[in-house]
């Protein structure tokens, strides 16, 4: 159970790391609307690592569309998307069962699956799944672009460096570009390189690091989400610890929020030239009451380090219930943050498109009489 | 919509803060549950404020059970419990109408609902719909105390004031009973202290502050939880955004998770001398791969400024589209974190509950051959 | 569980028999639906018997509405209405809880909730909970209104006793008005006295009587609907059977085209005079492939006889696994069918409200570009 | 949207009848359950007609596991199957677009898909889809094997030759290997082969018939089952209407009781002599209440006749509004109620499945203290 969310637009995923394939359900488009396979392949592409401290897997995300278009135009049912896991081969897990790794899932799926659980790569816990979750969050991004809505993401922080954040900064188009073609987008190009070089560091000392990633959604029209219990928070935070690795969520100054005054934090209405009510700063991060403000939307995840290290680490024989050392070999991530972050994005895109299509009832009052 | 959580035990809510009544259901606890009325009433006196620099208006918080129970036993159908809302005055709620007050859903609601919205103490978006949250959550205490389980809260930070945290200190029998008698509960005495004297500074100003509460909650068996989007994490956030002024949550390290290497992170798995498997620290806050370990599930939550301060704001008139300054009367919490702990905890006891009941599926295969 | 159903308007109702008060909470309505409460009350007045052969308890179902309302508009909350049991009195129950009345669902409840289900006067499996229904329905009604769609039920036949079918008649305003207004709706005034007459026969014995209730909704656009598994017909069969008696539910001719041939069965399609599309027949009953087509939607449900009969019957001694009489004293319904005319039909009206609602994604793709 | 029922166990469905592959994922069965792939494909074959008077189309419905299973037993996460569409081949849907056959689901999802639906072989509307729904039961139907419970079904009736019921028979084992194994079930071996004579005539006049199925599922314990909107009913016929070309649903003597009087219908309880709860008479079906009672578990489904016939017949031009003649080309079944019975029974297997999962929380009260 769990493998699927959203109400309007439901999304579920199925596979493991070491299944035939693995693969998403996308149910509750409105039929017409056209998708651009390649668009959706680039967004994909962004999940892909390609920096040399990161993942050692050469895996492709060549999905293949089985149902739900005709033409590349959906039809009005489910569309489904699968990934072949053409790289899984079958080697000894037997030592793995028995002496779960410290951070991951082992130890809690063991025991909840009566040890049937797949352990080859992580099995459904894999962040290889989190393809699934792309391929339905670059589907929902061109549903949304219909309405001028599109989301962008950057590397907040990595270990004690930080980026600049977005309320702070104005997001224009060329940002917005330079963000979604960097597979280690950070708005601050020095803080990058500091990332960089930090990564490498923690890299070749077997350890590992982690971050934060925040992503702003434009665009959203006021008047989106269902309060008390499908807030918009309540929507995005949900699906978004369907991710591995993400351990806490923020929405605007989040956290921050709880340091300072309501006379710093609070957003004061103004009405601009054309009418138009905005707020001057968005530090509420365009969600008041659960509902949508018309302001950007925008949220900060924090990633654990990569629970894999080289270093040596304690663990248990589930088998005997003896203490044993646990010495992961294979070479690993130092630090999945970068790879994350088209998944952090997708999900959010999924939650407002599918609040979006919940909207469209509100204004049914004006259409009587 | 959105008055609903919940899978196994639904919860629904209802009403606002001027309506006839407020009430709560609470759909899906199995029959044979013999609930102590005394005690949910002394969960819901949690939420009532004894500090001066609080709220003025008196709220009692009286119950009354409708529905679900014969001689105070579950009897298998739902039960619904209102709340009177003898406090509500008519006056005069124009003003308010034409001039959202920043931070608050005002704005926000006002386009989502057409203008139709209840504006009236803040209508459905009130602080006081939280009386039905704790009730569920009381309802749901009692029943996981048959299973061992209890949660205890504590204000974790005001400002930049922070109390202990739970997964570095022994939580034994006498703090559990000190924070649970508490109405401003705090590990550490001398950092209460400060709290309390800096909410009055503030409160003297007319501002008003936030901070964090963190809720631990023991004796949750390992195995608990849905992954991927029915994750203990998931139960638990998208239910907690259901309470107004939280902006963010994290699990065990959470943020800090983000800083710190995965050598100085990673929790080492033991085996104790009874052959228990455990962590020898909680970081991971209890929960891994979206399911619990047996260890200790911590969460921390961030709880934004009371958005009501005696300073003027910017603020503009809806029907003219002209800016205005706001000067909001009467006399309001500076700091509503106190009030917040018991619901806090009581989304954290529902999720349990709920997972917990779903979670029974898990051996089926052992009663099999 | 279980007391919930719809997805974009969502039903609950909670309470017992005896409980002190039963009631519905009703989420999804938009904001800015006034609602007539006179009009509500018409309504459940329909389920109140007059007739001399039915019920004895004097309900009035006075309901109160306690949140969702402002000045009688909704104002986009959740609908809670409660009715009190002022009629609930405590007698000897105990002899009920040993001895199952054959046909009622004592027995089945007592297994399922291992004895502690409210025995008072049936508890939660009560006809008396179909007042819930009847709110929610009536409030749906007069959303619906504002779309032209409106139902109208008669009794289709009683034992074997049948009246005319909505298929084969023009449903006039003369004719709804006429049934609409009758507490024994029936079309052919001639069998209707034929059906009084059986009843009042029936009742003389001490025996009861069952039949049949046929609902039409006219005014459904094309394109409500959603296959495969939440269709028209899921929709509303999966209600219908929480209406205690209801054992069986069929669409258009239903069972009578399993008897028919094709070329019999089929309706044909023609354009009128206004281009528009329709079939000159209507076996279907306004659906195919699950999805409204324009056409009137009609159902046909299955009551069967009031289990409750004056005959001394066989049951069993649940604590002593023996043997036993069972007479059933006071007096009680002969045929519950009138009675259920007005629960039949709001289920048919939720269920289309609901689906209306979630109808309003179809159209989008027609707003883009 | 639609694609998708049930809350424990959770089957989607997705594909058209010409898209690249159909197909089914499972989601909710505990970890450890062994599947046996060739019981699987049996029970699909039974979807596969044998005789001449049916379908053209060579369908072999070899489906492919994706995911959920290691070494065939289940894993603990969602089991995806596919069946490739070989079959199907692009030809001329202009003409079948604009001119919409009686009876099939071309307007109704033309106007609601704006056109944008697929056309070819019927889209989702197509029986193929059934075989995902096969797949789902044969699955359940293995699950379920070790409770005891299982599941037969027969063909009640065509056009009005009608078998005996199982209500009046004795279901012994031969019978059942008998039902299972032939792919045109019926009891009564004399009406079975006027049935096959009639449908005979019926094709070679090319008109079409429909027909009736029941299924009795055995081994049901007692108390399974949500009341009100959750009962055994509700989740039975709720997914029994995603079948296409059903049209009505009874329990136990469903139509029937309400022509007869109680004292006719009533089953009353008695003792055996283990002291076992039973009643004489399974009128009832095997739910009172919603929930079952332990006695077997009886649905009867109305099918219609065969929308397409070889007999020219009036529809529309979608796009010109006009009248048209329309003649089905191409040889279809004059019957598909032969091929629907596996569908019948795998919903019904699916739906108990659901409920036994949640049922576990039932008797927890006999855990506490």
């Amino acid at each position: 159970m769990g493998n699927s969310f959203g109400k309007m637009l439901k999304v579920t995923v199925f596979g493991q790391s070491h299944s035939t394939a693995i693969g998403t359900v996308i149910d509750g488009l409105p039929a017409g609307i056209k998708l651009d396979i390649d668009k959706i392949n680039a967004f994909m592409q962004r999940r892909i690592s390609k920096s040399s401290f990161t993942t050692k897997r050469v895996e492709t995300d060549n999905f293949e569309i089985l149902s739900g278009l005709v033409d590349n135009i959906t039809c009005g049912t489910a569309i489904c998307a699968i990934i072949k896991n053409n790289d899984a081969k079958s080697k000894d897990y037997d030592k793995i069962k028995d002496n779960p790794r410290p951070m991951h899932a082992d130890y809690s799926a063991y025991c909840k699956y009566q040890g049937f659980n797949d352990i080859r790569g992580g099995g459904q816990f894999s962040g290889r799944m989190t393809a699934c979750v792309c391929f339905a969050g670059a589907v929902a991004e061109q549903f949304l672009e219909h309405y001028g809505i599109f989301a962008v993401s950057h590397i907040s922080s990595i270990g004690n460096l930080y980026d600049d954040k977005f309320c702070d900064i104005n997001i224009n188009k060329d940002l917005t570009e330079r963000l979604k073609n960097d597979s280690f987008p950070v708005i601050n190009e020095k803080i990058k390189e500091e990332m960089l070089d930090y990564i490498k560091e923690i890299h070749s000392k077997g350890d590992s690091v982690g971050g934060a990633i925040e992503t702003v959604i434009c665009g959203v029209p006021v008047g989106v989400g269902e309060p008390i219990f499908d807030s918009v928070e309540s929507k995005i935070s949900s699906a978004m610890f369907g991710i591995p690795a993400i351990k806490g969520i923020e929405f605007g100054e989040g956290f921050n929020s709880s340091k300072i005054l309501g006379s710093q934090y609070n957003d004061e209405f103004y009405a601009d030239s054309n009418g138009d009510i905005k707020t001057k700063t968005n530090r509420h991060g365009g969600i008041l009451g659960g509902i949508s403000t018309g302001m950007p939307i925008i949220y900060n995840v924090a990633v654990k380090p990569t629970p894999s290290i080289a270093i040596p680490q304690n663990t248990v024989s589930l088998k005997n219930k003896t203490n044993e050392i646990l010495r992961i070999e294979g070479r690993h991530d130092s630090c999945i943050v970068p790879r994350a972050v088209p998944s952090v994005e997708a999900i959010g895109l999924l939650a407002i498109a599918d609040l979006l299509l919940e909207h469209r009832k509100d204004n049914i009052v004006n259409e009587f009489e």
